[in-house]
């Protein structure tokens, strides 16, 4: 049995691993931590984890594996010492996401805490960076929505069938804001409203330039284009969930109409266990609670563009099961361990 | 492994069956039916159940247990020869919850299609029926609202705290109307919306009544009081849940406060591994997805009743986590095998 | 035109207020108050406001009459130099509710902080009330609660066809909350769920406990029963809106069924413009947004018991359109000035 | 008093109109008329509107204004002889929106029942068409979402500050389909989910692509292009609202920031009443229950693209409110009468 630590369980991220964690056969947790909390049993600040007997320290104690779901800044600071001791640990924020520290700034506004562990980050899109993720000890978690767009996208770029013309409009649930108050997430202000946010760039977006820009095809393209992608996020009157619609023009004879980039899209993601590549339009309720991206590829003939349709649950393969898909991934187990239950539906 | 059927997968209890023995340890669902889905594949009908590779028959073919989700009346019939002929089963429809068959057919509108069953079905609210659960090949699932008010009054009526007049106030998620369609259901007609219904008496009310008076102490009072029970249950806008509050005048001297009365209530329920006795009010999120039921009593001094507070998921404990429960106590499993996930929270 | 100031205005009774005098044919909205936001056009700080072209100030200015949406002892504390320098006013708050001193500062944790206006006070639910709405210029507007709990049981009450024991089971939208953060508010925490709250002892109880006694019929009782009132409210996800169902004992020969309750109940309202007494059980959209309460009453012969149901718009009729119904009443204005909108449905 | 008749009232959109002519000053609703329900009064139908004594007809009787609120084909049909008679009428179906017979036929699946009148249709986008709308008797209203699409991409259009490579992604609430069942519409389904439809060519396309070809800009353009126009909506668990979220890209030179591009926007809709530029991010439920869009174009200056977001309600300026400033701008009224109560917010 691996003794797994959550660090900083207050959270949405940090409930929704320790619910996951319940049922996996290979891990136990044996320590969460939280500041604020500290010293309150785990049942009593999430009545649903009423059947584990854990209290929340300062910090955790001695395991085999961390996950962090600490904000940006602060997990870099309290995870480096666990790197540097090589416990292997998946960070949940965005600290080892972006490579480039000056990037990283820009957006979080803030020096990267720990610029030297940059380099042994692995960016945790188990399906697309499967090796770098089993060899790593320090992955970084993707950001829900980069984890809905690139699952959406990967084929098509990578198989060279699009233009770097990207927009990606996204859908998401309000617990995706995170369990700290504010008036947007206040329910009398959230029910019955849907509104557009981030317009000014969301920090999701430079992650999703990166690995975009990485997936480039090299070969075919002398000097590869850099991809230009808009980006914007919705808040939806909902607690869980995100679906991404994406757009990108098809280059000329790339595919001629759905089935085909169907068809394309189940061969690039042959045998993975955790995405579906389904033949019409998917909804978010179908993956609500698991770890499943069910993922929807379309020909816009008339327009010649790709739109392609993505739905995950935010805080399973947007967060916790993910992170948990890479813990397995690192530590050899059986990657779908803790992960196998269906979606809660309806 | 015990191989499961289902009768009449298609709808919300079904799919909650498949759902849950998915992850039982000891049994593996091998057949399920429904006429008007026969021959599509499961994965078809429920795209969240596509890790299943099975077919809908227009009957289950051969094993070990089945579970009735069939409507009142269809149910009996269908499970009339497999009873017969040995085989284990649960209904979750009503039909074997009301001994009486002239009570059945007031309440239902016809007559009982095996009134020859009736005495050997056993009324699996297994908390408060363990042996005749255990003993029986026959059991009838509670109803979701006898399910929650029964286990909020079982152990202030069995200790004697309480006197006959009872009130049970009920609030539901939609998703206990079932999959067939109707306009009290239209999104845009339940949803910014809470009413009342079956006021004129709903069916769950004689089933209630039928089991709070086999309840009664019977030493203490030579005859025992017909509890004269209200029931009034309600729509709410949301998927899953049932909320019941329960008012009953205490007994003098019976219990003074509320601490009291939860002392009495765990009392009752030690050891029970689905039902806790909570100290602040539940809200229903607390159990969506899980077999779980909070309990709540308290005391309102002013007016001498017992306030008991009590929220299960109407899908899980309401129906299909209640029915396994009932199947590994029928098979002499564990009892919680396949039902251990925490809540879906938030 | 009356010239009419709002004090406090940033809160959701507040904003309601300004929406409904915006149609108002006979009053015009001149003043608004707000000090957290003081400074800033009422457009900026309410977009579906922006019609209005007013700033709010620390304090309103001169006015002909002056609705208060604070919260309780700020508000008697901002109202009773009004009321001394004779400009009329509705408090929205609870501070000239409770006749009592004691009772008041009992529940409100604070001295009442101008006890010597409280024999000037009007409870203000103009039905049962209007004679002395009518000749009062400080009106007490009620609790949105109990608005709602008694227009439901006054006529079984004044009719004398009810015994004492009570018990009002109430399910109120989260707007009803405030507009003020708390974790049970978040959107992520309040959808999907339900939850009882105040069970022991809600501030609306006493003002209920109050009308009620005062209500039960003299003559008839030579020592009138001190009602035995039991109140829950329970927190739904939706946004406006509450039900309240009502259980009394029926006196021995007072209705033999539903109709005979309904056609008392529709004699006791007759001529009111804004309460209806319905032939089936109401939802709470069908008054979203107006001034109306839908009143349905029944009978549970089995038990010998009244069930009331009643639905509000917790923001119009039981708040800030139950306050202009008393403004119209102390100005002799046409009560249903500013009212007359159907609800918004769906 | 214009007297009005609504045919079909027994949907949405006829109930809307029916609300809002409520509170006309110069109109009064006279005749209502639905097949299914003809012969019950309109207070059975809709409680909310129990303050109207009218009865639902076979027809409507005599009229000096007309809505229609049927589906497409039997509208056409059912106006034909009212626009013949010389009855100014408002068309809420399909069937004088397209103005190619061929691209109706092919679109709606049959022939149109009424060809010679398309000419003498206007297309009723008031603030885009307002002198034809003002002289013609027969105007097609937009459907609800190129009414939000286009108000957002006028501007930009007609400003010629834009190329046709437009993207269109609505988000709408679940009204927009009607009150008639289906699945996907179920409480139950539609709750705690987002999904996409239409991927293969929704019904709006072609009247959206039919008005922004007529928009674009002649004389700087000898051959104006073609808009290249991708449309994706997608259904969010919320009852009222549209928010469009609408991509093109911006032509070298033409605006700089988002500051300009408000001004632009500010500068094209300078008068309107409805329409309004707002400088952050604007929430749907910001103009719920009103006739307002709210628009708010910002500039991506990363990928050189415009990015508009608009929001109304799709039973009002989608539907229902947007038909009765037609009305209004066909009689020669107050465009805004009856149109003119805020927004009901939350």
């Amino acid at each position: 049995m691996v003794r797994v630590g959550i660090i900083n369980v207050t959270g949405y991220a940090g409930a929704e691993l320790a619910r996951l964690l319940y049922a996996h056969p290979e891990a136990r947790l044996t320590s969460v931590s939280g500041r604020s909390a500290a010293g309150k049993p785990l049942a009593e600040v999430f009545p649903h984890l009423a059947a584990y007997d854990l209290t929340l320290g300062e910090e955790i104690g001695d395991v085999d594996f961390a996950f962090s779901a600490l904000p940006h800044a602060a997990s870099a600071e309290a995870l480096a010492p666990l790197v540097r001791a090589g416990v292997p640990v998946v960070d949940i924020s965005a600290d080892f996401r972006l490579r480039d520290p000056q990037e990283y700034a820009r957006w979080y506004g803030c020096e990267h805490p720990a610029p030297d562990l940059l380099a042994r980050a692995a960016y945790g899109l188990t399906e697309l960076n499967r090796d770098a993720v089993r060899s790593s000890r320090l992955v970084a978690n993707p950001g829900c929505y980069p984890e809905s767009a690139l699952l959406a996208l990967a084929p098509a770029v990578k198989e060279g069938i699009v233009g770097p013309d990207v927009i990606i409009d996204s859908k998401s649930g309000v617990s995706g804001a995170g369990r700290t108050l504010g008036l947007a997430y206040h329910f009398a202000e959230a029910n019955e409203s849907v509104s557009a946010y981030g317009l000014a760039g969301h920090r999701h977006l430079p992650e999703i330039v990166q690995e975009l820009t990485a997936m480039w095809p090299q070969a075919e393209v002398p000097s590869p284009p850099q991809p230009k992608v808009t980006f914007t996020p919705h808040l939806i009157p909902m607690t869980r969930g995100i679906l991404s619609t994406c757009y990108a023009p098809l280059l000329p004879g790339a595919v001629q109409n759905g089935e085909q980039a169907r068809e394309l899209y189940r061969e690039f993601y042959r045998g993975e266990p955790f995405v579906r590549v389904v033949d019409s339009p998917p909804a978010s309720k179908q993956v609500a609670g698991s770890n499943v991206c069910l993922v929807h590829p379309t020909v816009d003939a008339r327009t010649e563009r790709l739109v392609v349709v993505s739905v995950i649950d935010n805080l399973v393969k947007g967060a916790a099961g993910q992170a948990i898909q890479n813990m397995n991934a690192m530590l050899g187990l059986n990657e779908t361990a803790g992960l196998e239950t269906p979606a809660v539906y309806p």
